[in-house]
């Protein structure tokens, strides 16, 4: 495996690479669904480069950019140990560097849930991925469904933009007890943990009413929260049940949906989603 | 020559072109500053694509949209004969299809000068640019000087997004009476047009009072606005002298500067900028 932190080196060996070249572009702190992400690129692709770039303009001030967790020396250890090509490492003034002002945003879809929670965070997310994207020209880049607005907003601009890369996205993976593999879960006390179960619970709950035949939106949402409510240590940020390509809030859940929540479990916000 | 309207089909030739590949985008309507771009991408290139495509989104609501000069017929027999490879007209709906959302944007200088005087006009300038150099992907692009403005921001927002494209800028080309070539003089009426020189007069008569020691520039534009108040026919919108790199409004002419102007002649409004 090669590290490489700077643009320039990253183009001396882009076109030496076999195609097609797969990307999974992480913040670090690598857990089980990460692994999940690189194990499909590198089963699908003769190249492989994961990038590890805490994106500084995702976070708004106030949010947990100097909280979030790094551990590069455990990271670049499980992708040697996985074999992927290069593992693309730069620092933040190598993205932004001085006088950096250019913006992609993905505009209506880039504002509802997380981006009506966490204002710009999807315009860091949009530009971040625009930037990396045109960096190594991947063939195909690999995200995950836990993030699943992401995932549409990614899905949008590559279309939109005719970026022309191949957006896969890998189910959700999660622990035994149902929590959702995310970095910030190491954040969480042990308590904490235990009560984070409670996201997942409660998205299984929503789909049972589903199954069982009611399909409205808004009494969906109201079980969800009051089982929440339940847990002293959590406080919902968000519960939506929505068109799981636009987002669009429903009133009936009558086509493919996302139900999606966000929600504090102590300090550390967590989301999560279902698509039924 | 050969004509093509489709992204699909652009994408099956594009391979197969030799390197290097210039690029030159224009609104169409062609004159003799599209084809210095045009002679200067053959010399530079070993295939050369013009695109023609009159971007809606850097129109705002009540510009020239719908009467910006169409002449297509005329545009292809030019390209024709300036033995291009390829004429990239694509429609409307081939460039923005039915959801289209992701916007491209520079923050900062996209909002002053004629940004601040057209609103969003950037903006779709902006995103225009990164999807014909995502769909084309050529290893130079050939831009006039004439737009100043313009020309920084696609630097810009090539060099932040990584765009890798080799962005050259020609100077602007002129008629004999120092008017600068336009696909908007098409508009004038005679009397406008002989009144149009006003703008470049006033400009050169701005760098002889730069020249003759005078280096403020507040009495610069002084100088500029009321030789234009003389001309009956023209109204200023507005008259900067700004640094040419970062387009920061000066005070004193300490640095390569830009000095621009836009104005109404009649209903055509017309732009034109010396650097010094």
């Amino acid at each position: 495996m090669e590290y490489i932190s700077t643009i320039a080196e990253l183009n001396k060996v882009r076109n030496n690479l076999h195609s097609p070249l797969g990307l999974v572009p992480t913040m670090g702190a690598l857990h089980h669904g990460h692994l999940s992400l690189i194990r499909r690129a590198k089963s699908e692709n003769a190249s492989v480069i994961v990038t590890i770039f805490i994106n500084p303009t995702q976070f708004k001030e106030g949010e947990d950019y100097q909280a979030y967790p790094k551990l590069i020396e455990s990271d670049l250890s499980i992708l040697r140990k996985e074999k992927v090509d290069i593992a693309f490492v730069p620092p933040v003034a190598e993205m932004y560097p001085h006088g950096f002002d250019s913006w992609v945003e993905v505009q209506k879809m880039g504002h509802l849930l997380e981006g009506a929670s966490r204002s710009q965070h999807f315009k860091g997310v949009a530009t971040i991925v625009t930037k990396i994207f045109n960096i190594i020209r991947p063939n195909k880049a690999y995200f995950g469904q836990k993030d699943g607005q992401q995932a549409l907003i990614i899905k949008q601009l590559n279309r939109d933009l005719n970026l022309c890369v191949d957006i896969v996205i890998n189910p959700t993976v999660r622990e035994h007890d149902g929590l959702a593999y995310s970095s910030r879960n190491i954040n969480l006390s042990l308590t904490e943990r235990n009560a984070a179960t409670i996201l997942f619970k409660s998205l299984e709950k929503a789909r049972k009413v589903f199954l069982d035949g009611d399909h409205n939106a808004k009494r969906i949402k109201i079980v969800v929260s009051e089982l929440i409510k339940c847990q002293p240590l959590a406080k919902l940020d968000y519960i939506s049940v929505a068109d799981a390509q636009t987002l669009q809030e429903l009133t009936e859940i009558d086509r493919p949906t996302m139900i999606s929540l966000a929600a504090f479990i102590g300090n550390t916000r967590l989301i999560d989603n279902i698509l039924i």
